[in-house]
């Protein structure tokens, strides 16, 4: 039990513990800190180690699994043991006295497609005629390189994007101006801390050799910009404008309880892809709000492919990994439509408006909508841990 | 004229002056330098500016177009003027003893595809039953992103990447091992120096307002990977494993000379995309060499798309730049087979093996391979520049 006072139900008790990058608190500069209640412990202020006064976590995520337990070990032990209440509480910010930042450097960001029913769904909006999985699907997670540099943290605001809209109508321009169709994508990122080496492949079982921990993720989208631009070479500036992650990445360590089998697959996967010995299923519930309404509430735990899987299959090929960088899961959708992770989902592509409890329809995000991804799990202390949201709210085009 | 002794047709004279990051000389920690004739004359100990001592040449790049030309007259001055040559002498590194490290921290790395003629024979190769050009080539600069992580320095090894090498036979697994179509694609690379804000668009005539310089670079490919994953995301594992740049980046500033009117265009362009006011089309004479025999002459001077009208294409949603992020080409080939930069293309996937001279046909790279790329371009003192070389050897797969 730690001595730090808890508003109920906080989901950031003593078995949670996330690490984040701060400003602000009376101190000078960008510190790494562990969210506790509704708090903040300065890292950098309690161990005086230089490693957390950086910019991001990659310096100390660096250091590998074996100095993040070390880590959550000592914090464990200074919040819940008295003897240590002096000295460390002064250390204790406000959460409302400190700016949060992007937590990661994010070397590389890569975006999977590991939803079942959200790539069925795709297919079947996108491509009528043709089985709605594509011929690739069931024998390796889909993914692709999204933009690193213009990920970053929840409620830095959301410019909608200008782009081409389609195709050219009578061979003459392209429609051009600013999205019609902008979109969330409800997603669960991956923190990588502990590089690989070019040519190494990171085999399942060592997933949490590699990965540090969790944190949520929206892909806002562009969908006619996407639709005209992705064939052949996949989606860029459909995407590319804009990326928010949620700042406070969840241990791995704080998921043990959340850990389930994986989903039952109908195909039999090559070696490096087989996962009967180390599951990374993860029971967490996401929920979706457009202005404050929960639209969805995505399960996390049915995904055909898990977050052990895609590190295997990104690094079967020997790409190296670097300490920082992201990897997302692609949009939650479970199978039922109040599951869904996207707006080209929940309103079928504009075709089934989204009926807001104002009264307003929604096919697609408007000016002013605030989209907020949160989720929880379950904590090894026997309640639920969150993982905080992601959110953010868009702003009208440029002119 | 310079003082500084120069080889016979050294591509590296007075008017190039391109910039990289090395080790070694006698001195501890990198440093940015210039070439000279075949000496690296180290910026940092030339002008004792922090800035210079760096692991990349980023912190400098981002100061923008004006600390750019500013240096650049002051080491040509340095250089040409013999009040300064005791001073500045004992700074030039024989560049047999320096290491050249890559020169950038690549934060994001985009490819394009913009060779009609390689767009069309990849277009013919895959799809043989449709137009080669995808509807959209025409109207935009098709792009995706890369795995910037990944992207070393020329002189690097590649590793012959595992991977799924297609479709499974019979409803079985996906066969699976080293690739068995390994490529090399010779293309120009773009280095970004001045970032932008996010929301801001980057219009044509702003080009050298953010590009600092060019390098060369050789995207390696695996077409068996690439095939059976890059639907509908685009390619992935196919790529990721290897990106190799030349290691000297040669600013736009000793470009003049190669800037050459932008290729006729059979269809109207929107507003964003037009560049009569600002062409960047560049006469840059590639060379793509097999373990020493050239084996194709690449023209860059009619690539359908210029760089400027990448970058404009990349910002156009608003997404931000950079400082040492890297956007490049696409495969450059010419209208005539001997003027294709691709093994896919040389061998007509494979259906048509290069003759090498010492009698041993190519469909793709074996292990032992060397790829180097090479080119020059009019430099503004009348003769050739050289943007030296982006070179690799394969290494086999690992067990």
């Amino acid at each position: 039990v730690t001595w730090v006072e808890l508003p109920d139900d906080t989901g950031f008790g003593i078995d949670n513990l996330p690490l984040g990058v701060f400003l602000g608190g009376g101190r000078p500069g960008f510190r790494h800190g562990v969210r506790i209640g509704d708090s903040v412990l300065d890292l950098f202020a309690t161990t005086e180690e230089r490693v957390h006064q950086t910019r991001f976590l990659d310096p100390f995520l660096v250091d590998g699994p074996d100095a993040w337990r070390d880590r959550r070990e000592q914090v464990t032990e200074w919040l819940t043991d008295e003897r240590h209440r002096a000295r460390v509480e002064p250390h204790l910010i406000p959460l409302e006295q400190v700016q949060l930042h992007r937590p990661i450097g994010v070397a590389n960001y890569v975006d999977f497609y590991s939803s079942r029913q959200h790539a069925e769904n795709v297919g079947r909006l996108f491509r009528p005629d043709a089985d709605p999985l594509p011929p690739n699907w069931r024998h390796l997670p889909i993914g692709y390189h999204g933009r690193a540099g213009t990920v970053d943290v929840s409620g830095t605001p959301v410019v909608r994007p200008c782009g081409q809209l389609g195709p050219p109508a009578d061979g003459g321009l392209p429609p051009f101006g600013p999205t019609r169709r902008l979109d969330f994508e409800a997603e669960v990122g991956f923190v990588v801390g502990a590089p690989s080496e070019p040519g190494d492949r990171v085999p399942v079982t060592d997933f949490a050799e590699h990965v540090f921990g969790v944190c949520l993720v929206n892909d806002w989208s562009a969908r006619d910009l996407q639709a005209w631009e992705y064939v052949p070479l996949g989606p860029f500036l459909g995407k590319s404008f804009h990326t928010s992650m949620s700042p406070w990445i969840v241990p791995l360590a704080a998921l043990e309880a959340a850990r389930v089998p994986a989903p039952a697959r109908d195909t039999e996967l090559l070696p490096y892809l087989r996962d009967e010995d180390s599951p990374w299923s993860l029971d967490l519930a996401l929920e979706v709000a457009i202005n404050g309404e929960v639209v969805s509430r995505p399960p996390f735990r049915d995904m055909y492919w898990t977050p052990a899987q895609q590190l295997a299959h990104l690094t079967v090929n020997g790409a190296s990994l670097l300490p920082g960088e992201l990897f997302a899961s692609g949009t939650v959708s479970g199978t039922s439509p109040d599951q869904w992770g996207s707006l080209l989902e929940l309103s079928w592509n504009g075709a089934e408006p989204l009926q807001l409890a104002d009264g307003s329809p929604r096919t697609f995000l408007e000016d002013g909508d605030v989209v907020t991804v949160s989720a929880t799990a379950p904590g090894v202390g026997g309640g639920r841990i969150s993982l905080g949201e992601v959110t953010g709210r868009v702003l009208p085009a440029r002119g």
